[in-house]
């Protein structure tokens, strides 16, 4: 069994019903033209933008499930994490939306500036500490035991897991709007979903999602991971079948902060079994895909979401989609008859502006 | 009579149907808080985001119009124009998306880069000036005597200037979707339009729009001009009644680049007599909306469209609204019955990333 299956995701999309935004998917002709030209093949990218959800990451979703399937005994005692930013500020604001549920939030002192203060924010107590994990989970046993909150963990727990995947569900029924009528009706809404992986929890739900809406006589679309080389622990342990933390235990270094975590025990048996492939882009490319997504789509994106943006514009991304697709796909694609249709999610928008 | 008036734009709206996107209205909790503190009333603001229009500014609007007017004779020999940067980007792709159509830019010196990349991108022949309005005038002359090129003003166009409103048509049919019903049935859409000025066409053919359109016993949305203070044109003409230029007729010296330019023969008079107060705002005020538009609502907007947003956070803003709104409105707002509904347009998204 896993900790989270189809029906978790379903359920969660009527629990955080009202409470999270339904966010835009939106098109870039450039950076599907871009796509184009580095998989050499014809691809449409739909941009999943969970920069425009609440708290400014995908994050709010599985917070929110979190938060509202507490008891109110447990609401009132709290709840507590440790985050990099985008799940303390998600739960921060969880917690306030649920209202009389304080937030105990641990925060590695290298999180990002606009993270902190958004949490701070938001009402919650911030708890700064080294940015080990080892570091981060010791400060949030310590604050669960003296308080009594919660602990609800960024990507390992199920009632996160499932809401994070409600955007999936939203995706498959927004982008026939988006990108139009697919000209085979039988075939999924999109082909490939791409999701960026950190702790894992977001493609776990996202796994989840599509299980859930196989059309009949069909297969789920190709689900690829996408990881900065310097953290490639997922690509790593799908590579080998077995779980890898990071390399040396050190803590790797990206500009793609929301990536550095690793996955766990809930996240890697899904991460394992459903997800297709899993894609290394370096820290250039993932530089280079910010850059893109600001000038031509004129999205803020963090570097964590332009790493999945990344992935797209790679070549290896092409091999992958002409290794996995099934062949009639494939080949109605190469004949010219269609484009490859790609779920992108922009996981996120919280990252310091320059000036 | 007007160089535009309520029926071109209708007009236009047809003719650039399906050429221009119909741009997202979106809304950012925290910027409207900023503007209800600042303001000192509760206000909500509807973004119209033009920064997602096609060449990543409302531009393409009045440009697309005007191009698809010519006829296949004028189409031929091609359009020319100088512009900043967002007009040139606008008429290229509109003159590519006609097809047998060549364009002819003059470009000033100190453009942003990602503008003239993106002109020669869409095909155009870039012609680069002096930074002064003399010589950009002087190099389109030049440019149109030789090649017969049409000449397609950025700003005093008619047909530019009614392409541009159609950006207010679509808001006012889109913003009871995203900002819910109105509790008065007979009132406009929105209480308030606050737009960039520079050479003054988007304003005019927005003024003409909102006149299209004024609901039966009501009175038009207040319409706001926002201006930096080191360009303030517009604003000392509508103090003096007399059309002004620039002090010591001097380029002025603001990051909104857009915004350099001046009023002239056709757009003066719509705003001398249909824009209400236009608010002028400091380079700071502007480098500030810039950021909070980053950091809160994950939007990469140029500086000429954070000039609106710093109006809105500004205190004058406030003071206009109470001199300016109609009694009843203000009564009903000051009582708490409801928000004031603000529509801002964010012109455009053409800057350099910064890394």
């Amino acid at each position: 069994m896993y900790a989270c299956c189809p029906s978790d995701v379903l359920k969660a999309r009527e629990v955080i019903r009202g409470l999270a935004h339904v966010t835009p998917v939106m098109c870039c002709s450039s950076l599907s033209q871009i796509s184009s030209e580095a998989t050499d093949l014809p691809t449409t990218l739909a941009l999943k933008c969970e920069l425009f959800q609440r708290s400014g990451s995908f994050k709010f979703r599985g917070a929110s499930n979190a938060v509202m399937s507490l008891s109110p005994e447990q609401a009132l005692s709290g709840v507590c994490t440790h985050s990099s930013g985008n799940h303390a500020q998600a739960l921060a604001l969880a917690a306030r939306s649920r209202g009389d549920c304080p937030a105990y939030i641990v925060m590695p002192s290298n999180s990002p500036s606009i993270k902190k203060v958004a949490t701070e924010g938001y009402g919650a107590t911030v708890i700064v500490c080294e940015s080990t994990q080892a570091a981060r989970e010791a400060a949030a046993t310590e604050v669960a035991a003296k308080t009594g909150a919660v602990f609800i963990h960024p990507s390992e727990d199920p009632r996160v897991i499932a809401g994070q995947g409600t955007l999936t569900l939203e995706l498959i029924e927004q982008i026939d709007q988006v990108l139009g009528p697919r000209s085979e009706k039988k075939s999924h809404p999109f082909d490939v979903l791409v999701v960026p992986v950190g702790g894992g929890g977001l493609i776990s739900g996202c796994a989840m999602a599509l299980q859930s809406l196989v059309p009949e006589g069909g297969a789920p679309p190709l689900l690829v991971g996408a990881e900065p080389s310097e953290a490639a622990d997922a690509s790593r342990s799908k590579i080998s079948g077995v779980l890898q933390g990071h390399l040396d235990g050190k803590t790797p270094l990206t500009i793609a902060d929301g990536l550095k975590t690793t996955l766990g025990p809930n996240t890697w048996p899904i991460v394992r079994d459903f997800v297709d492939e899993i894609v290394t882009v370096s820290e250039e490319e993932i530089k280079r895909a910010l850059r893109l997504v600001y000038e031509r789509a004129k999205l803020a994106i963090e570097p964590s979401a332009a790493c999945g943006v990344a992935v797209t514009a790679s070549p290896a991304f092409g091999k992958v989609l002409r290794a996995r697709l099934p062949p009639d796909t494939l080949s109605s694609v190469l004949r010219g008859d269609r484009r490859l249709r790609i779920g992108v999610v922009l996981c996120g928008g919280n990252s310091d502006y320059k000036a």
